[in-house]
């Protein structure tokens, strides 16, 4: 089959070609729990330029020999093509969207439902993952799609999607009306986390963002209150809480100073949810135990939390902007997002 | 003052008059804790022509003579008129919703807020309420409202929409998108809880009723299906449902066999929430241990619930139906109701 | 390898043969997660009797014909013979317990842990079980033994102890201390349930029991109160609890009157667990709706939960009494069992 | 009355005589919630000597003149003297113990049971409090002891019994059997702490601390494993943590570096809970999100919560230990706490 292969890191993401649309062999069903899928759309995402860059080489590919050559592509979606001997319910056609976590299913993690803890893999970035015609995964990582969802339209549910969604339900758990959400960041995991906040909690939504285009996007989204990020984001977020904060903070950036004013944010007894990354936390312990603030750590959801999103997805209520690549073109859509020019996701549709 | 006084029961609900309009004494501040409110809106609710047929009787005035004359009304808003010496934060003139229970404060339950638990009275019910010019009651059951929420708007909320909102928020609160809630009655109560979980979930939500005027209100309330009560209700349910049945079940009427069709409507983990009465619940221990599921009471809401409420009222998350009419013309309101008259909620407005 | 096998049923119980010790086919592993497991000691139990009696043909055996000739128990422990390709972290000679359900791990209900629902299958009910040298079973149902703990001794707690387990801890997770759980039933889940409850939360634990020897157990299993079922059990909680009745109260009857008088205990706001089955559940929904109460459905526990209950069995928390019978003496057991003659649990060891 | 009361802050420490035990007006009853309390014990904590230092004075006495002189004594319990008009269900002679947060019962935090956020005061530190004959409060703070518990007994649970009643509460909630809970110091706070986890939950406890003496207390307080924290208590406890962690680290230290040891002891989904404080809480955000932990900020408990420790009191599931001192000798049991002298807590007693 065809696929876009990453062959050497670059660390100055300088390079003129990253990635090589090439001849590999064919991926083949091996266990009776595998099934083969034939790839409708593969997300194209930052993760991406970071494992190009050699970001995750230490822990996925240590002496920098094991994984290269490899394809990239860890938000996956298309039809299934073939089953293993024990794969039940599943046939030929079916359109599904891959979890992006390769679990054991045997561990006391996974059998509480935490499939992206214990032990596992993940195709895209520690194997071969979706720039490709197809791919060979378990069926415990497949998700059936309703017939109204294209695979190629959902695909970047599969990583980032399910990211913002996981923290949105975590913080829909505990909003009650009359209290108040900031999402810090409307990019690309923030606008679906405003959309699933919308649909989950009647908490009022405030978007802090530096871009009046996020903003734009961020009210298109459901936002009641969108603060432009100009140095007096707290302040303003303050002014609309009537001085306390607001009850749950998101963090969707995580850097350029966005903890400590997420922080500074949060209401007495609130929790401020990190989901971005780049920077420290850092807090007195004085200053979280009088005011019994929480700091949650988020990671990507669950396999049932996918489920989830797609009926968010299937009955509109979630909506994702994408542009379309061929999967030849994969190096193509890498630079324009590293050029910031996609609008969007970039989907790779082979 | 004026008010509309209930001198004498009526069991057969059949006499021409049952509510006097008169001059009372003016209600008067003796707790420093206490409140004067000057109504502005007094809901007139069923459970007033059950007052008047004398089935709370036995509860609340036991020898049929320390009650009558009364004022009734349990559903109450309008301004504070005058404040005890300790109560703080209120003024003349501020606009205020009354949480019907009024509890002590000092009992364990009602510091882990649950206000409609443990020792306590009825003001409306159990003593005198707001089918009158003006009310005194306890700082405690005092909701400030929103300036944009006029009292003869939302006093209805104060007992029927809390009740409502109470079970929708506990059904919200597990309540996952992919999921089903069943609500069964789209009445007074109902179409509050409809709208009630619309906005705090993302379950779809199904509405079951027998009549045609009701299920077209579920629609406008965001119904995503709405069912005739024809006798196949059941059955439609299961279909809707994939032949599982509904996460969660709502019946908000209890009686004519809503109680055996909700449980049937139900879901293996799912529950089965109970807010109407008339009749016996009843099923065997083997069918609800098999299939894992709960039967959860529910009365009505806690001062926290009534804050959240007016939030919602205030976004225009939740609309209630009303219509005006004087104080002086309560009775014509009560023969109005019993007479399936009033379309909306009947508000005395003196 | 030699098995104790039904070959008939006995609707009166009263044939003086029931099972007979016999040659079979060696059991084999054919899928790749299959198990290969040599019993150590096989739990019999009372479910037992009645799959003799036909109770469960319905279910298990609608023909009456496809089922038997079949080998029971559903309480299995013993050591790892031979595993699947597909099997990892398991080898022979590692002691196991086996969870009764036997689910595909693909559902939704699975995925978030609740093993004992969707679709699945009943090693020793639906098909054979552990009166047996060795079995066949999934990689999913096996949960590893710490080395303190032998087969034998353990065995039974794979259905009745994980039964009991499931509900101590699911009423643990709300009982605070000044609040009661009353346990109506001292008896093979009772006892288990009262030492759970012990080792779990600090709610005074009350237990209620017909019979002398049961409440002795009850004491010796952690009880702070026993009460002798007389006909006066309510009013003696009552006394116990102020007259408001106990936070929660665990049905291990459910039978001969003892969910009336379950609910009868439950305090408002509390949750009455249903355990045992028999009878109806019946009551007025204003009755529950006025207190707010809640009717819990309890079933046998999850994977996760029979990982928990083997650490409190490892750590001393939780002690059971058993009486070991040859495998070729099962019918012995099993008519020892029906005529009261076993003390504690009785364990077919091969 | 007699009483002690601070006239100067001393920065340093250093003064010979810090209090003097002199003559002071009778408190009085004001206000119809109030009530007398006649001091049967009152708690000698280390914050009393940070109000010597002056450590509170710009949050409780900006001006430095506002404060003083003024009585100590935030952990106060006695028996009832007399009660203002509006207080109902005490009267003279019972005996109680002081919630030690004084707040107005009106604000939404309160109304959900959480006492210790919103307005309010506390007595003994921004007002009058302990050392003395007797107190006015309000009938909010009061809480009713059982027979069996003598005032002077069981006044330190007022504040740090009640921190680490709430902290092992919440943490008990969420720990199952075949878990770990790891507390960071077995003093004053902690092995209450570790008492309260052993009543509440079945997780292996594990109590590290730099001194013998506290580890011996921790053992006898109900820790399974106590670890000298000698530099290598991380290692220590991940050895027995099989290499993953703890669930639930309870940090009662907060400073020289159990912070940062504290979360390097936390299990990936875990959380870690900041009681103690005097440094930073530092780590990056990406740390926190691959392995999803939670930062939870605790304070002292609800009036709930202080009904609930009384109850474990009640029933010797906690136990203090004490040392008397007159109330004329509150300087010398202030120099002997700052000395290091006081084994258990001082209780000053009138």
């Amino acid at each position: 089959m065809k696929a876009s292969v990453l062959h050497k890191y670059d660390e100055s993401l300088t390079a003129s070609n990253w990635v090589t649309y090439e001849d590999v062999p064919d991926p083949k069903i091996t266990k009776p729990t595998d099934v083969l899928v034939k790839i409708g759309g593969a997300g194209v995402c930052r993760t991406d330029l970071h494992v190009i860059e050699g970001q995750w080489r230490s822990r996925m590919d240590p002496d920098g020999k094991t994984l290269l050559p490899y394809i990239m592509g860890h938000e996956n979606a298309g039809w299934v093509e073939e089953v293993g001997s024990e794969v039940v319910g599943l046939k030929k056609g079916d359109p599904v969207i891959l979890h992006p976590r390769l679990s054991s299913g045997f561990e006391i993690e996974h059998r509480r439902g935490e499939d992206m803890h214990g032990t596992g893999t993940f195709p895209g970035v520690s194997e071969n993952g979706g720039y490709a015609e197809a791919l060979v995964t378990s069926v415990r990582n497949i998700v059936a799609l309703p017939k109204s969802l294209a695979p190629k339209a959902v695909a970047a549910y599969a990583d980032a999607g399910l990211t913002a969604y996981h923290v949105a339900k975590k913080a829909s758990r505990t909003l009650l009306p009359g209290q108040f959400v900031v999402a810090i960041g409307a990019g690309g995991l923030g606008h679906i986390g405003i959309q699933c906040l919308k649909a989950m909690c009647a908490a009022e939504i405030i978007v802090v963002d530096m871009s009046d285009m996020a903003l734009k996007l961020a009210k298109e989204s459901g936002a009641d209150h969108v603060i432009k990020a100009d140095g007096n984001e707290v302040e303003a977020v303050l002014q609309l809480t009537k001085g306390f904060g607001a009850e749950a903070v998101i963090d969707f950036v995580g850097e350029k100073g966005s903890i400590k004013k997420g922080l500074a944010m949060t209401r007495a007894l609130g929790n401020y949810y990190i989901v971005g990354y780049g920077e420290d936390i850092q807090i007195s312990a004085l200053d979280l135990i009088t005011t019994e603030r929480n700091i949650v750590g988020n990671l990507v959801g669950t396999w049932a939390d996918l489920n989830e999103l797609m009926s968010l997805a299937e009955r509109g209520l979630v909506h994702l902007s994408t542009v379309e690549y061929a999967l030849k073109d994969a190096d193509q859509a890498l630079h324009d997002l590293n050029a910031g020019k996609v609008k969007g996701r970039a989907i790779l549709v082979p």
